[in-house]
């Protein structure tokens, strides 16, 4: 790729996320991330893989504006609609959709190319360890959701079985599950490395909260009077 | 206190912060560690203690909409106004305005009070380990700022000397250096304990993000052709 194809992929990514600090330094690292998984693997088409990691969320501010839209399925039209009216080849720009189209979780949806399956790879490889805890977190400052919900006895819920959104929740429904999910043994291997930071993490998240509440509450009980 | 008093005071502390769900759960937090810490001290005044934990953040929409004023100020003046006002005696009502508005670390305005430094030091609990990680990165989430800033050549700063905001500047500004400054015995090795997991979670979080970056954009820049 020249480095004007990647100003001007890298200005159009830019121009799309003016919302968010968080998601523009995701881009950069799905990408950087993307490269390393790259090397391990054969004939890969940096054209491609490099467009459709500077594109892969344009979707977002969509989907935040109105979640029924899913942020790939946007994302992958966005891209098609901006390569072809900027003079790139149809083929090009739809390799680069089915990347995006494909990079998120879906059954009935899965990366076929192998451009596509490193770009799903280094997505989701962002949702494991420190990172992924980090993002979730901040995420959750956004949408101002709790980090936890209190089970029907006051104390709190370590997030299994929980209903109601909060960072345990998604803990336990998402993060915890993630490590073997990808495509190739590079983001499988550098997952790995990453998972014990996460587990630590939430273990040493719910003890801080759990305790406050377990003793604290039963205190609060003792000391409160009728009148 | 009586369930009656606890439960104006937690209604009028609850109708202060109606846009985040995580300050309530920091000022439960704060009232339960307060409870704990109190354990090991002698001759606390309950009726005290739980009113200024309950009330201690509720200067924060105040502070958020003009960063000026001090929600420590603030808080400490509403505490004032609705206590007197429900015909509280004036001298309680004093002594809970003095926890609230000593509770943020200032130089020349110290808890004096027993029953100020435990607030403080509760306070000051919810800032160190897994806890202290999450609550800033959840705010950084609300206020949008980065996870880090890069340097010069591009990688990715570990927060020491930044001058811009972001969650390593805080970590090395502030969370790193909170564990020395408890006036409770109790509250100090509550810290201690906790530590390691906020020490533990910025290393990996730093490797994890600095790695991909080191590598990524001296990859990157070797794919990249002048035309």
């Amino acid at each position: 790729m020249t480095r004007e194809t990647y100003r001007l992929l890298e200005d159009y990514m830019l121009s799309c996320m003016d919302d968010s600090a968080h998601d523009k330094e995701h881009v950069y690292r799905v990408l950087y991330n993307a490269l390393e998984i790259a090397k391990t693997q054969e004939h890969v088409d940096y054209d491609i893989l490099i467009a459709a990691c500077l594109l892969h969320d344009i979707g977002r501010k969509e989907q935040f504006e109105n979640p029924s839209l899913c942020h790939a399925a946007v994302g992958g039209e966005k891209a098609f609609a901006f390569l072809t009216e900027h003079g790139f080849d149809t083929e090009y720009a739809k390799r680069i959709k089915h990347c995006i189209q494909t990079h998120r979780y879906r059954e009935n949806n899965q990366p076929q190319t192998l451009e596509a399956q490193i770009l799903f790879d280094a997505d989701k490889l962002d949702v494991t360890g420190a990172m992924g805890i980090a993002r979730t977190l901040i995420y959750k400052g956004i949408v101002a959701e709790p980090l936890y919900s209190l089970l029907p006895d006051g104390t709190v819920s370590d997030g299994t079985g929980d209903d109601t959104p909060s960072f345990f929740q998604e803990y336990k429904y998402k993060l915890e599950h993630i490590y073997d999910r990808f495509y190739t043994g590079k983001a499988a291997s550098l997952a790995k490395e990453r998972r014990q930071a996460a587990v630590d993490f939430y273990h040493c998240l719910y003890r801080e909260a759990a305790s406050a509440y377990r003793d604290g509450r039963e205190t609060l009980a003792e000391l409160l009077t009728d009148s």
